[in-house]
Parts: C-alpha cells; sequence; structure tokens
C-alpha cells in the first residue's frame, strides 16, 4: 500500500510526472521508487533500501552504478569541453577518435559513423538514410521497411512501427509501409512435430514470400537484433540468420543489425552479429555505447552503405539530417572509456565467465512446474510463466502473473523486469558469483510465493 | 585549401564520420574543423586557432564552454548517481526535482512532465500523445499535423515532416497528413500595399479555411515555434499567435509552443510565449533545458492536456512510451542547474541588457546596400542578403552567399550560421558589450568582403 505523505517523494514524484512504460496500478498501489545514488549493481531509494538490479538499469549500466573510470573520464571531459555539436563540417576531438574507435571494434573493415542520442533515433535515422539511398539511385518507391513481431526498435513514430509489439495500436502505429514478419521463437511458435531446422526454413521462405508478394522493388531494408530484446529476450532458432542472409542479398536488401542492446558484449562477444556469425550492412548501437553515463546513439554504416550514402550526400552537397547532440564531446569521452572498460578491462572476459553460473541458476529455476522454458543468450535471460508446462498455456492475463513476480522481487531488495509473462534479467557486466548467487535466490523465493498464490 | 596530412585531425574526421547538415564542398575545400576546448563563448581547433561563436554552440551554449557552476553540477552527479531511467515506477531523485521546477517556471499553474534526449524526440512524442489522446476520447481520425513553411521542429521522420523545409523531400518527406501554412514573415511574403495588420490577417483565414477544408475533425494538434530558429529567425507578424490561437480554440486543437530554441531567455523571457503574450496548451523544451551540457527534451503539458492524457493511460493502466535515457540524473542535475543559472544568476538579465547593443549591432550592419533586411528577438538574429535591396531580389543560388559570408567570418575568427541567404547570429547569453563588439566587427569585414566580390 501507498503510504506517501503529502510531501513525500512518492507524492512530488506523482504530481509532476507523466509516466512512461509504467504499470499505472503499481504505482498507485505501492508508490514510485525514487533512487538517489548506486553501487556496483545496487541502487538505492530515497528510505535507504537496497536493491540489486538485475537488469542494470535498461539492459545498459553494465558496468554498474559506480564506476571510477567512467566517472573521471566524464568528469575530465566537462572540464576540457562540456557541449559542442557536429554540423557544418566542424566536431570536437572526441567525435573523432570515437568514429575511429566504433569503426575499429565493428565488424567492418571500413565505414562511417553517424551520431545520435538514443537507439530510437538511430534506426529513425537509419530508415531516413535508407529512404535517402535509394531515392537517389533512382528507385524512390523501395520505402518498405521490414521488421519481426515481438522486435523492439525504439519509440519515435517510426521506431516505434517498426516495433512488433500490439501496445503501439493506442497510437495508430504502426504506420503504413512497416510489415512485420513472425517471430523465430520456436518454443513458442514450432509447429507439433516441426524440427528447429524445419521452423528455421519455415521463417526464411515467409521472408521471401513476403518480398515476393510486396515486391522486392517496394523494400528499403530489413531491421533485427540478434537477439530480440525488450520483446521478451528471444534468442533466433538455429541457423536463422544463416537462412534469411542470402535471401536478402538476392533481392538487394540491406539487413540492418539492430545491437542496442546486444552491441558490446551482452551475449559473451562484442556484437550479436558476431555470436550468431553474421556481418550486417549497417549496425545500430546505443545503451552499452556509454555504459548507460550518456544517451548516445550510433549508426555504424559498412562499407558498401558507406560508399553508396557518401555517392548520395555529394551529389547533394549536404546529407540534410542531424541532431543538436550528435557527437556530444563529452558522451564521446565517455564512450571512449566504455568500450575500453568492457573490452580491455575485464568486464567482457566477465561476460563469459559469468555466462555459465547465469545459465545454471535459469535452468535450476526453469524446473518449476509453471516455467515454460528460460532462454537467453550471455548475460541476458527470460523465464517465461505458464499455467500449464506440457500444453505452454499462459496464465490469465488478468492475473499480471510477471508484474506480481517483479513487485515480489522488489520486496525482496531485487530489481527484474517484468515483459509480457516472461521475467527477464540482464545483469551488470561487473557482477560476481555472489552477487548472481543473491539474484537467483531472491527471484526463486518470488517465483515460490506467486505461483503459491496463483499456481 | 584544404592542406591536411594523411594523419591530420581533418583527415581522420573526414575517414569516419557521416557529416550531417554540412555543405560538403565547403569541408573538401577547407577541411572539417575539429575543436578541443572553449573558454567563455570562445571555443579552439587543434591549429590552437580561436573562434568566438556567435551562434553559441547551436543556440543552446547560453552559459559558454566552461561554465565553473554546470561542471560542477555535472560533476557532482556523476559521483551521486550518474545514470537511470524513468520506467516501471522507478526514477532518480533529480527527476523528481526538475519535473517539479519546470511546472513552476513554466506559464501553467499545474501540468505533467515528460522527458526525452533531443527536440526532435520531444516534438515526435507530442505527437504520439495527441494521436494517444484523440484516439482514447473516440476520434481516431483526427491524426494530421498542422505546422508553417519554414518553421523547424526536428529530423526523426515525424518531427522532418512538421518542418516545412524543402529539403526534406529528399527522404520523401513530409508523410501525409502534415501540412504546411504559410510563413507569417511579413518582409518577404507580405503583398504591394498589404498592411501587417492585414497580413496577420490573411495569416489567420488562411488557418481557419485550411481546417475548414481539411475537416476540424481530422486534426490532431498545431505547432509553432514562437519565433522561428532554424528556418532563419523569423519572428512573428504582429498580432499573429492572438489572431490565430482564438481559431484554434473554437475548433478544439491543440496548440503547442516548441520553445526549443526559445525556451530559457532567448528572447528576453523565460519562454518565447511571454514574449509573445500566449499560453500555449504544452511546451517543447530542450537546447537552453541544459545550456548544451547534456542531451535532453522534455514535453511540459500544460493542466488541460494533463488531466486528459492522464485519463488515457489510467484506461489502458500504461503509457507505452519511453526512452532508456529519459529523466537522466546528470541531465536533470544539470537542467537544474542550468534553469538557475539562467533565470537566478544573471544570464536572463544580461539578455535584456545586451538586447538594445545587439540591436544596434544588427540595425548598423543592415545599412548595407546588400542587406534587405535584420530581424530577430532578444538574442537571437539574422541578416538577410539581397541583391538588390529595393526589390528583395535575392542573389543567385549558385553564389552560395551566406555559405561564404560564413567562410569569411571564420578566417576572421568568427563563427556564424549560413541559413538559406541569411547570416544568423544567436550569442551566448553570458557575453559583454566586448565580445558584441567584436562579433559585429568581424561580421562586418566578413560582409564587406563577399559583398565586394559578388555586389
Amino acid at each position: 500500500m501507498n503510504t506517501q505523505t503529502p510531501q513525500s517523494w512518492e507524492a512530488r514524484a506523482d504530481a509532476h510526472s507523466f509516466y512512461g512504460f509504467t504499470d499505472l496500478p503499481t504505482v498507485a498501489d505501492r508508490g514510485t521508487i525514487v533512487l538517489t545514488h548506486g553501487k556496483g549493481p545496487y541502487v538505492y531509494d530515497v528510505h535507504g533500501r537496497e536493491y540489486l538490479d538485475g537488469n542494470s538499469g535498461l539492459w545498459n549500466m553494465v558496468a554498474g552504478f559506480d564506476h571510477k573510470g567512467l566517472t573521471e573520464a566524464a568528469k575530465a571531459q566537462y572540464d576540457k569541453f562540456p557541449g559542442y555539436h557536429a554540423f557544418f563540417g566542424r566536431m570536437s576531438d572526441q567525435t573523432v577518435m570515437l568514429s575511429e574507435k566504433l569503426i575499429e571494434v565493428s565488424p567492418f573493415n571500413r565505414g562511417k559513423v553517424f551520431y545520435t542520442n538514443s537507439g530510437s533515433e538511430a534506426n529513425d535515422t537509419m530508415v531516413k538514410m535508407l529512404w535517402f539511398l535509394w531515392a537517389s539511385e533512382g528507385q524512390p518507391q523501395r520505402r518498405k521497411i521490414l521488421t519481426r513481431e515481438n522486435g523492439y526498435h525504439g519509440v519515435t513514430v517510426v521506431s516505434a512501427s517498426m516495433t512488433g509489439k500490439p501496445y503501439n495500436s493506442v497510437f495508430g502505429l504502426p504506420l503504413d509501409g512497416f510489415i512485420h514478419l513472425s517471430c523465430p521463437h520456436y518454443w513458442r511458435f514450432g509447429k507439433e512435430g516441426e524440427s528447429e531446422a524445419q521452423f528455421t526454413k519455415r521463417m526464411a521462405k515467409e521472408l521471401e514470400d513476403t518480398i515476393k508478394k510486396e515486391g522486392p522493388e517496394t523494400i528499403a531494408g530489413f531491421f533485427a537484433e540478434p537477439v530480440m530484446g525488450a520483446g521478451g529476450v528471444i534468442p533466433p532458432s538455429k541457423g536463422y540468420f544463416q537462412a534469411i542472409q542470402p535471401i536478402l542479398k538476392r533481392y538487394n536488401i540491406p539487413l540492418i543489425a539492430d545491437e542496442v542492446i546486444t552491441g558490446f558484449g551482452r551475449t559473451g562477444e562484442t556484437w550479436g552479429c558476431e555470436t550468431y556469425d553474421f556481418v550486417p550492412d549497417a549496425i545500430i548501437s546505443s545503451k552499452n555505447l556509454t555504459a548507460g553515463f550518456f544517451p548516445m546513439g550510433a549508426v555504424l554504416l559498412g562499407p558498401d552503405l558507406t560508399d553508396r550514402l557518401q555517392k548520395a550526400a555529394e551529389e547533394i552537397e549536404e546529407f540534410p539530417h542531424g541532431f543538436t547532440a550528435s557527437g556530444h564531446p563529452v558522451g564521446c569521452a565517455i564512450a571512449l572509456k566504455a568500450i575500453d572498460v568492457v573490452l580491455n578491462e575485464g568486464l567482457l572476459d566477465n561476460v563469459r565467465k559469468l555466462t555459465p553460473l547465469f545459465e545454471e541458476g535459469m535452468a535450476r529455476l526453469a524446473e518449476k512446474k509453471n516455467i515454460g522454458e528460460w532462454r537467453g543468450k550471455g548475460l541476458m535471460g527470460a523465464l517465461e510463466a505458464v499455467k500449464d508446462k506440457d500444453t505452454k498455456t499462459p496464465f490469465d492475463g488478468s492475473l499480471s502473473v510477471s508484474e506480481r513476480i517483479a513487485n515480489a522481487c522488489t520486496d525482496h531488495g531485487l530489481i527484474c523486469r517484468p515483459l509480457g509473462q516472461a521475467v527477464v534479467l540482464c545483469p551488470a557486466f561487473i557482477m560476481t558469483p555472489a552477487h548472481m548467487d543473491e539474484m537467483f535466490s531472491k527471484l526463486d523465493s518470488a517465483l515460490d510465493k506467486v505461483f503459491a498464490e496463483v499456481g
């Protein structure tokens, strides 16, 4: 129950915040959690309560909430040059260095970078780039964008249109021309008696049938997260990207990897596309790029798109697009340090070291009779709650099972995220085995409590 | 001429940057300017060259490039809590305090705030809010967005569609349903013998005719900058907002003030809508909100839209929208300080004190035979270059007059911005009269040089 007094932090939050992605009945019942500081993977609220954040913020605070190297990098840059843009042929030295570094650590042997302030803006920018490119090359009718059900690409009107979640219907989205293919989640969508290989083949056939039906000459590009994130942590079925990439190539459709969540270590490699062994035509990056210390997104263009876009821009003497804070010097200085911290200071190594422990913990919880499957890759995972394990039947939606689990976790001092009927974990890369134990033990208790009520 | 060596900063910038809003022939000819640091209103490049930034970054670095109070606020918050989100009923204490402050300094007696990372995202969010609101209230067909020619609202697909600039045609924009009314620029668009009052009346009539023609039941909202910014610094004709607001009210169309540039002091009041004496239904804020020290945007909802959106969200238990870095604690701490710096530490006072000097300087330059008019408000202004002052005939586009002026300024150590055939100045709020003299003196020389070549 919400015990807030009129001048409590909770009441002050309520008075002036229009909440996004927030279950309003939960807030009405329990009050807003107002946080003041963090330590390692823990955050603390105004009442001094401690929470182990099993979600590392929003997948992004991978170096924890008080990483000294990152705070020092931020502070040094604030002392040096606290803000500039990247318009009119001017930019900061940090911006130049970050672009070099990004191409160096990318799967591309050469390429160019464009900065935004978020993953949403980066996806939105990539769509504009594709529309610009095709029009410049004499194919202005190539405007349709292919994505997948349960794919999540952001919240601008266009990136929300790319997102394959039904909740966007309240905005009258998707816009026309944004086509959602099937979600390659074998456990949920595989047919009776269908092998995983057959399922993958069916996904690929659907892609080719869709391209033919819509007309390849109307399609601008295909966007996919290597592992779907906010759609419920859904790794692709085996061989998925190997099955679809030749089809896209055949019809000259660029493959854009949305690596907002998977980029910089989450799946155990620098990029999710490395984990799944394909090279896309461009990469969308954000989140871990600054370890959550600064809002930043980036479009990394591979060689082919770089050359074609450069030509298109030169023809009209300017690419008329850019955000005020694109390539902000503080963001770039932080990103340079964050990349170093993840790749060279042991965080990626720790992801690899912790992954077996994470998998063991998930597998153990998945033995419960009301967990249908656990799935994931590296340090991202989901436990899918079900009413009946054999038939994979979900709980009645009105029971709000995953919300209840998340709230029970909060009561135990653990933050995890409800997504559909799944509960998602995506811990910080700095966790220790002891943190892992604490996380699974608290989640275990919460699951038992909730399943006893509803199971 | 570009004297870059292979490992020069200029070559490194070129190698990995896909430039936005950049005249590519200028970069090819002169090289990228790579900046390392700033001091007051000056910035310095890798070669130690000094530039007085007459544009305060992109209208936003209003406290200069090394403001101690702002860097200290940023650094303190990095030490305290360097990142969190505002989803799931959790947010930082800084976020709560900033929302309180924003409503306190807004023209609204109550309201709610939603955070984004940029003005583009804030406008895009407001469009989603309007579509969500109208659909929830049983009018899902209310989707058309009204803006004006030369209005600038950002670069996401939707905010670019709102922007009334022809360059967006290269993306196949605007999308359907984004309608651009005439630009209320009396000097340029007033008819022979038409008084300013008659011109304003014609603008208002066009609005009402458009509403009737499209059908008021298809229109979601009207967005306007109090003074158009990136469209060329265009103040409205006299009485414009007083003429149009009653029409919008009559047809129940929300009026959204895009105060990304005008907010927090640029026109001599906290808000541009105060300068022009109207109260909108919502305000879009960014730029000065953090004095350019952090990427942030905000939607400030007035009482009516707050109540209606709150009701709509409660009906579906969640407003399914939000950005990862919405309400970032460092951005909020910086914004709290920036608001204080502008409103309470003398910056707004200085804008008012400098405005007469700024106006004098502009008026003096406007006496040149190739300046058609100077226009502006507070510390934002434009000088419109013309081939013939009497007939207002512009120069031939191929002469790139405003680019030449900007480049000549750069050679003199002054940064100003070419926009169409105008040159724009929007100095930092910390300038002294001596900085003003330097700015106008350098611009004066540059104008004489270029007009001697082309005039």
